[in-house]
């Protein structure tokens, strides 16, 4: 059975566009390779033949007696730069590296320096099962012809009935920008098969206009920052529709605080730039993934606010962020002028060569060169730390989620119930015939009337601050779990110094080469402190004003509710 | 097999008191029915002989085929007024009597007129199985020997290790009462066999001083009320022994407000004045069980307190009552000035005859006779009222039993785990390295610690305002418990006087007979109603106030929690 080849997922065949739907656990035989945009071409034991995601196919690595067919095959998954497995494919991006970095076994750069990354980790969280599996690319990516890639668009046709039936779990696309951004990745030969070396034993660093520079600061290494923080309103959604209405989608309004002249963009442009994004600087800034596609909400209008809240959120931590928000791909998505203009501008960042490890050719720190075991250490020590906080914020996460839950379920229907049980045993007493006690019935009637309202205040309380908290951690998750792909990049740097002299001792690289790998793991070390301080500073910043938030509302929740039934109590006579 | 009896039952005899050990379930032949105090001798099928309370022993009075031996067994069960089956043998006591009071079927009187009561319904209803099956008076009743009637107190032995363990079912005594209320009812022959028609019949009233008057108040009949009301005080419990140690029990002082001079009781003294209660005014007034012999607390301490708490409330409940707090034996009990004095007056009270349905010929109503349909009007109302309230009451107590699950159980659990949340998050944060944070994890911590105190306050919240609601709903429910039998009276004695016609006919009683009945249920009619207004009456004072108590609690609850917030929001920096 050479050439074949399992399913991970179900897929589902789109009609009309010569996909082939397949199960999970069935196997194809691959009979073109070659399609490109993230798909591949299959046939089913049952003699079909269509377009399947590449990314739903299995990889043998370990399978040893595959033929040539099945050994180039392979070569489709790896295309680009070296990162830990899949997280969609159930490994966790943390069991790469671990806080005991002797554990070379453990350590996937050891064993395989070439693996694949997804690049993305799934952006909704609340719940563990949201991780959806990854689907590849649809369309053939013909930058301009863009009505058959509204995938990432509601359907004119059914709104999300698709993806809220439960029945088509290939519309998740929990780790779509992985294939996609192969695209661009294959337009650099050669980078393709490359880890850190690329960068660190370049004979030629290029000689772009892009610099980098580190200045120190109290804190150590930081970035440049520039002097007015750039910051952008996400706002006004509009739906759009093309082709005679088959196809809508939804426009957002992008006002820049340094323009303050707003730009259109629709979720599939915001996700065009993540992938630049991640292209350039995945290696050096970890870069969030977007909102995913399918979000919490179940009626056009909440999905819709939902998704600009978060388009928002990660707006504002790239406007944050003093490398990406400086960049001209992230400038020329904010403030193009035309269509014309946008469209120049995406041709030109597409055409960036400056990407993946090559971006920490541009980056120029001021202090000396940094001894290698200090780098090692600083490298072990974020590596500590942002697991460290990936377990709290996922405890936060997981206890918020069940406080959510009691919030808005038991809780109030137990204030409810003893809402009516006050006001029945009013309404008894008032049957009872006996003057004069009017006041006792009113009184209880509306005591019980309050607890009513306090469920009401309990249900309705998660959405005022618990909401932001979750938010908050939900976005801290998705960045640490750029960490491990950041990190583990730096660690690859690390270990290949590290192999220095066995590689000179082989004549694989000269003297001078194990002197410039020294001297460049020493930049990315600046960058990697210059990107922790801004994160911390960061972190600190969100934590303090989240916290701040939530004790504000839970204050006003309180004090709401002790009003409450301070004026039910004064209904009560005092005899 | 006749003769054979069937126990209801586990039975475990105390060592040495000749007793019958006996499990459910099984037969047993009664030896000897005169022993007395609740006892009867039976002999098992292996032969031995022993005594056994005669509440624990099956009623089959629908046997037909019962010898002589049997039928007179019977008679045992029956022994004082007519009431409905004991509430313990799992009977609900509202099913004898219902809103319809034409289903004849259902009504207890038509068919068993001469039925047993309990005179008692369990007393710690938190729990729906706290209902404890009944247990004889132990001991031969001799009122001077003290030491082998010490059921009431604790053994010196052991605490309540018995009860605790749950071996000794038999030392629950939901329905104690109803077999030694049978000793001195059973002084009046003829009585035993008597429903109201004792007094509807009487042919001459007896000519004690006691006068009970019924005035026109506003809100009806009412009784004549004291002009400044009794209270007492059940404080300071004392522990006690004799026997040389070997017999230990709790003496409480009684103040009343009257005299400010204080008086020692055990419970088994409350006990005997719940008794004299009940078999005086019984039929008239509903006199509230006893807490429970065995309380919720499970340490001495807790149950000492708990089972004082809730003595208080049953004596100030008593106080409240005019015609029960101006009583001779009430005021014995309160107010005797040494021990022959208590004596005499215990032996008195005992001897009084104006018991059970002979109370209503102290009553003298100052309005005209009232309109037969008007008094079953009223009795159909009060019967409707107390059952609804009844329901009322137990949906409260439902409610706030899981209430109180939830606050002592899941919710500060929650909060707990909130509360490490943050301060996991906060101790990852002090590992950063990053500087000038203290700040943020200082308040984060603080912030965490706050949620541990909420926790803390919300396990604690119940006991400082759910409390008093759940035991005056307990109270209540005991109270409204009685209501069944009082009414039952009542009914019984309407249902007498509609049958009055064909008793003549019958020439069972004569025309002038039911004249005498129609005047004599009035009154009765007029007793219901001054008990009633002034139930109402102490409904609305209790219900006004618990839950005033209840809501001021609860304010005070959510302002604490608010402020303590406040203190942990300040504690973040607005940058």
């Amino acid at each position: 059975m050479e050439g074949d080849f399992k399913l991970l997922y179900d897929f589902i065949a789109e009609p009309g566009n010569n996909e082939l739907t397949v199960k999970e656990g069935e196997t194809v035989t691959i009979t073109n390779q070659n399609i490109g945009g993230g798909w591949i071409e299959a046939q089913n034991s049952r003699g079909e033949v269509g377009l399947v995601p590449e990314d739903y196919i299995e990889v043998r690595s370990t399978v040893t007696d595959v033929g040539n067919v099945a050994t180039a095959d392979l070569s489709i998954f790896d295309a680009y730069a070296p990162q830990s497995a899949p997280a969609s494919n159930g490994n966790d991006p943390w069991s790469v590296w671990n806080a005991d970095p002797s554990g070379g076994s453990n350590n996937n750069w050891a064993s395989n320096p070439e693996g694949t990354q997804t690049g993305k980790t799934a952006a909704d969280p609340w719940s563990a099962a949201s991780q959806g599996h990854p689907q590849a690319y649809q369309g053939p990516g013909a930058e301009d012809d863009e009505w058959d890639d509204e995938w990432d668009d509601m359907k004119s046709t059914g709104g999300y009935a698709e993806s809220e039936s439960g029945e088509s779990g290939a519309m998740q696309r929990g780790g779509a920008h992985a294939t996609s951004m192969k695209i661009s990745l294959n337009k650099f030969p050669g980078f393709s098969k490359s880890g850190p070396e690329l960068y660190l034993l370049c004979k030629q660093l290029a000689k772009g206009k892009e610099k980098l520079p580190i200045y120190m600061g109290e804190v150590g290494p930081v970035w440049s920052y520039p002097e007015s923080q750039l910051d952008c309103v996400v706002a006004d959604p509009k739906k759009g529709s093309k082709m005679y209405g088959l196809k809508s989608y939804i426009e957002y309004q992008i006002v820049p605080s340094t323009t303050n002249r707003p730009v259109n963009h629709r979720y599939k442009h915001f996700d065009w730039l993540y992938e630049r994004l991640l292209d350039k600087f995945g290696s050096a800034i970890p870069i969030p993934s977007l909102p995913d596609k399918q979000v919490t909400g179940r009626f056009e209008e909440e999905f819709i606010k939902m998704r600009m809240e978060r388009l928002q959120g990660w707006m504002t931590r790239m406007c944050r962020h003093p490398i990406v928000s400086c960049s001209e791909v992230f400038q020329t998505f904010l403030t193009y002028k035309d269509e014309k203009d946008w469209k120049t501008g995406k041709r030109k960042a597409e055409k960036d060569e400056t990407v993946g490890v090559m971006i920490f050719s541009t980056i120029e720190p001021e202090g000396p060169d940094l001894d290698p075991v200090e780098v090692e250490q600083k490298c072990e020590q974020f590596s500590r730390f942002t697991k460290s906080m990936d377990d709290g914020v996922k405890e936060i996460l997981t206890v918020g989620h069940e406080h959510w839950k009691r919030c808005t379920g038991p809780l109030p229907k137990e204030y409810q119930r003893i809402g009516k049980a006050f006001q029945n045993l009013s309404s008894v007493f008032t049957s009872s015939g006996y003057q004069g006690e009017s006041t006792l019935t009113d009184a209880m009637t509306a005591a019980g009337k309050t607890y009513e309202e306090i469920a009401q205040l309990v249900a309705e309380q998660p959405r005022k601050d618990l909401h932001f908290l979750m938010e908050t951690n939900n976005e801290y998750k998705g960045l640490l779990g750029c960490f491990p792909d950041t990190i583990g990049v730096h660690k690859a740097a690390i270990d290949k110094v590290k192999e220095g002299d066995k590689l000179v001792a082989t004549s694989k690289i000269t003297p001078q080469d194990k002197v410039t790998m020294a001297k460049r793991v020493s930049i990315m070390s600046y960058a990697l402190q210059a990107e922790m301080n801004h994160f911390h500073s960061n972190r600190i910043y969100d934590y303090n004003r989240v916290m701040q938030l939530y004790l504000e509302e839970q204050v006003k929740f309180y004090e709401t509710i002790a009003e409450k039934l301070r004026q039910a109590h004064s209904q009560f006579t005092t005899m």
